[in-house]
């Protein structure tokens, strides 16, 4: 018998925000033999909008199904044409995809955006992952669950966002009653593709995921389920009858959400039956591709930043304040998912760049390099990297972005750098919150744009954390970890894998790359963390901070001193100069 | 008879940084009849630099002497062709310049640098103001003066600063002893220029004025002039025998410095004997031609502000911390002369618009328009205005600036008018401490490019302020109030002025524009100037500060937001958003 995955294929399927993404994998070491991208046709770059509402974000399902028929025939048409491959040899889809993004359906489980009736009402359409219309529903299931039910939020930082499925759904009831009252259920996106995949017509047959289900629904086995019918009844009444229309059991990845219709499979002509994976989110699937395992921190870097961990689940892991989700089985099955995040990294990066110093690609390369020729301390800078709030360790959307230090003299190069240091900063302080409580992180790995693109962000973070950067050796690695599932999925009797570790092992892997921790950058940057936190703790409102803020400017100073008289600096001549009056 | 000062004319000349411009004014009503202005030819536009020392500011005294001659005549030349102007009706001639500016001369009075031995030697040329090579030797002073002489500090604010006379020629005979051992003795440039014009020979025949002796030499009759010689013996011995080489009296302006010398008459083509007034810096002329009076206060807004404020000798005015300058007679005689300031407000916006936003003239005006559309509280940020320090109520050049309340949507122009309103609070804590210590201050009065052209800054600064903004007559109030003393120095007995008031009422204005507050921008401004003091207080180190950092950012944001929704803005539509996560 050949060793496992030898010769056989599996496709991931990676549903962004722009862009629907499908490689197809081989199994037995990962490379893909055909990729092929699907741009959403609908909205501004498949994202509908809504005049004089910045908050609304939703999507065109019809995008979706044309997105998953046009990518993988679109992957599949360039596999084709690989030595080694045939379309016999596919065992296996997975589908990953943004989220929490929920979608209303009716009784056969189609979108009601479909229908013709509900096509021109964007509460009808898929309420995007960014959609923060919903602040006010968010704020009061926060109150009511703190009041009646806290055992709900611990497992997701504390507060409940408007970026989640209740929030969303409750306020469809508020603002669209005719789109809720014309819904039979909702279904994350997540959940939606693999159950159309499978030809799921009833609501009630999707297989759930319990990544959605936990991180996003309040969902726990702990609980019995979703939140009980008596508290839904506290948001509204039709929030609890819904419960009955929505699922009683989530599940981890590894088990079928199906099998693949004998209609897609003409579709896009591949076995019919093979084993479709559960849904999960990317950032999931993305860790997964990452060769995830106990003791792994994983950072997709991109606008924002996704960060996962896991732990096995026979580690008692109590609940961690400010991390956002702590979830059994929602990475792999028998371990806790862990899921943190920056609300802004890239992002911050971009407002310098393009919005204050208006420029594009060629300025971010040029403000990388000369930010490279700059020692750490010595700009004197020191900034808060809120510009979008803070999603982990704080939780707190109303936190804004604050840069300290500047001169007459400072920079944009200067700026620029201390803008990506906050950022690195504001990792540390997530991985230092998680170790505190018990979870080992002796590894971090970075996927995304970011990671692959700008040296000076990595070295920077290494500096920071004080641990080497590793990279990612896929730079796909949601489809690729979406891919790996179906691998699982279909086990070792269909030619995958029967564990996830060998799956990882064999389809996973790091670039040579990686960006070693100098000692000293991270000493000077031990003494700005410290500063860091003086500001991070004082200005969110954690309780008992203490900052000396007197002095604060002055031992900024003094550091950029020192810095500049220990010659650390590679081009003293051309430092910029403190300013004196 | 005539009226006082009817067919007259007297000279102001003005020693700026780049430039030096003379004036010829009409003592009946302040009209300039011939303007022209000197640029210096040495260094870079005036500016002696040293690579290597960012520091280090020096100027030519041979600039001086020759922009003395070219631009007293180029001006004469000018007003020769005015109808009703003669020559022979000149009567005085008044100088200010930047200080403190103190240049080495030899035992004749000539500047060292004017001999070809010394000419090589930064050190013999004229230490600028805005040279800062001397910041240890100003903290040694400081030290000194609060152990053994905290007297001298008391009017000048609590600390002596690396710009001033003490400092620079104490740097003198550390760096370049040779240099000191070589001068007979120094003079401030206010000094100087009359001294020359009066064909003065001996440095002990200079008359010196109480302006720069007072605000910048710890001059005081209360302790018998200078620092005590067993004082300066305490710094250096070189300096307390230099001591009995410089000056016992200083004087306040309105006697003669001198008379105008036969050699100089005939060099400019105006009458010998002639009043020459005692010099004195440009801030406090410029009050003077701003029309300052008991409940004044003067700003000259420019890249740093100069404040000045006077109250009468019959008062007793105590020492007010943070103030830098309390000085009997420095502005006029009878009065104490307070002086205040702020070390960067066109610079900071200079700063933003040219080094981060990289653009020109062009640049600041669509900034401009863009910030006048914005609603105050509207972009949610706040500002401190330390970029390059705080002179006037901190006296803490270690300190720097701070942005906070940046949102990935935060603009350009919101900045802009961020770092507007934070030099606006700067000014409107000076104007607070001093009223605290008892000085009235009921009529606001700017001079200054600033004032003239940026109608936004204005606005803003009535609405901070809460009182309105009035704009002095002339543009060039350093030469006119330097052509108001020599008007009151000839006297009403040659044609001049008996009476500061009388001379002033006469000669200077105001113009038509003023900025008065809109009550309810002063209402928010109110609200933002409390979180400004908050920031201030905390980050500047005053003892017993209280901040919540915790809720800043917050309270920033619902102000945001009440003021969106009071329909303040003038263009809600084109608003930028609260960006939630």
């Amino acid at each position: 018998m050949a060793a496992a995955g030898t010769g056989s294929y599996t496709i991931g399927i990676d549903y962004g925000t722009n862009s629907v993404r499908a490689v197809v994998v081989n199994c037995a070491d990962g490379r893909v033999a055909g990729t092929h991208v699907f741009e959403y046709p609908s909205g501004d770059h498949g994202v509908l909008l809504q005049a004089g509402d910045p908050h609304l974000a939703r999507q065109n399902p019809a995008d979706y199904l044309e997105g998953l028929r046009a990518s993988v025939t679109g992957a599949l048409a360039v596999a084709d044409g690989q030595p080694g491959f045939s379309r016999e040899r596919i065992i296996g889809i997975g589908v990953d995809t943004t989220g929490s993004t929920p979608l209303p359906i009716d009784a056969t489980a189609r979108p009601l955006a479909l229908d013709p009736l509900w096509a021109r009402n964007l509460a009808a359409h898929a309420w995007l992952w960014k959609d923060h219309s919903s602040a006010d529903e968010a704020a009061a299931i926060t109150e009511m669950a703190a009041k009646h039910a806290p055992e709900y939020l611990a497992p997701i930082g504390g507060t409940y966002s408007s970026e989640w499925w209740w929030s969303k759904i409750w306020h469809c009831l508020n603002v669209a009653p005719d789109v809720f009252d014309g819904a039979e259920s909702w279904v994350e996106l997540a959940d939606f593709v693999p159950a159309v995949l499978a030809g799921v017509t009833r609501p009630r047959d999707i297989v759930r995921s319990v990544c959605a289900a936990g991180h996003k629904a309040m969902y726990s086995e702990a609980w019995g389920g979703l939140p009980a019918a008596s508290f839904l009844e506290r948001l509204h009444p039709k929030l609890a009858a819904l419960r009955g229309r929505l699922y009683d059991k989530a599940w981890p990845p590894g088990r079928p959400a199906g099998r693949l219709s004998a209609a897609w499979a003409e579709t896009l002509g591949v076995p019919a039956g093979i084993a479709i994976a559960m849904g999960g989110f990317d950032a999931h699937y993305g860790a997964v591709g990452s060769g995830i395992q106990t003791g792994t921190f994983v950072k997709i870097v991109g606008t924002s930043t996704c960060d996962c961990a896991i732990a096995p689940e026979s580690d008692r892991i109590a609940d961690i304040p400010g991390i956002c989700g702590i979830v059994k089985g929602s990475i792999m099955p028998g371990y806790y998912g862990i899921e943190a995040g920056q609300s802004a990294v890239g992002d911050i990066l971009k407002w310098w760049v393009e919005t204050v110093c208006q420029g594009g690609e060629d300025l971010h390369a040029k403000l990388s390099a000369d930010a490279a020729r700059l020692a750490p301390g010595q700009s004197g800078l020191l900034a808060l990297d809120w510009n979008n709030g803070n999603r982990t360790i704080l939780v707190d959307p109303r936190l804004t972005g604050v840069i300290l230090g500047q001169t007459l003299h400072t920079t944009r190069a200067e700026v620029y750098r201390a803008l990506i240091e906050a950022t690195a900063f504001g990792a540390r302080a997530i991985i230092e919150r998680i170790r505190e409580y018990g979870v080992a992180i002796d590894r971090v790995v970075c996927c995304g744009g970011i990671a692959e693109k700008n040296d000076l962000f990595m070295q920077i973070y290494a500096d920071v954390i004080g641990q080497p950067m590793l990279i990612a050796g896929s730079p796909q690695t949601p489809a690729l970890g979406a891919a790996v599932s179906a691998a699982v999925t279909a086990g070792a009797g269909a030619a995958g894998y029967a564990t996830w570790r060998e799956a990882q092992q064999r389809m996973t892997s790091l670039k040579d790359k990686r960006f070693t921790p100098d000692r000293a950058a991270h000493r000077v940057y031990n003494e700005l963390y410290g500063m860091y936190r003086e500001l991070h703790d004082a200005f969110g409102g954690v309780p008992g901070a203490r900052a000396d803020f007197g002095t604060i400017m002055k031992r900024l100073l003094a550091l950029r001193q020192r810095v500049m008289e220990s010659g650390e600096s590679p081009e003293p001549s051309e430092l910029p100069r403190l300013a004196v009056n």
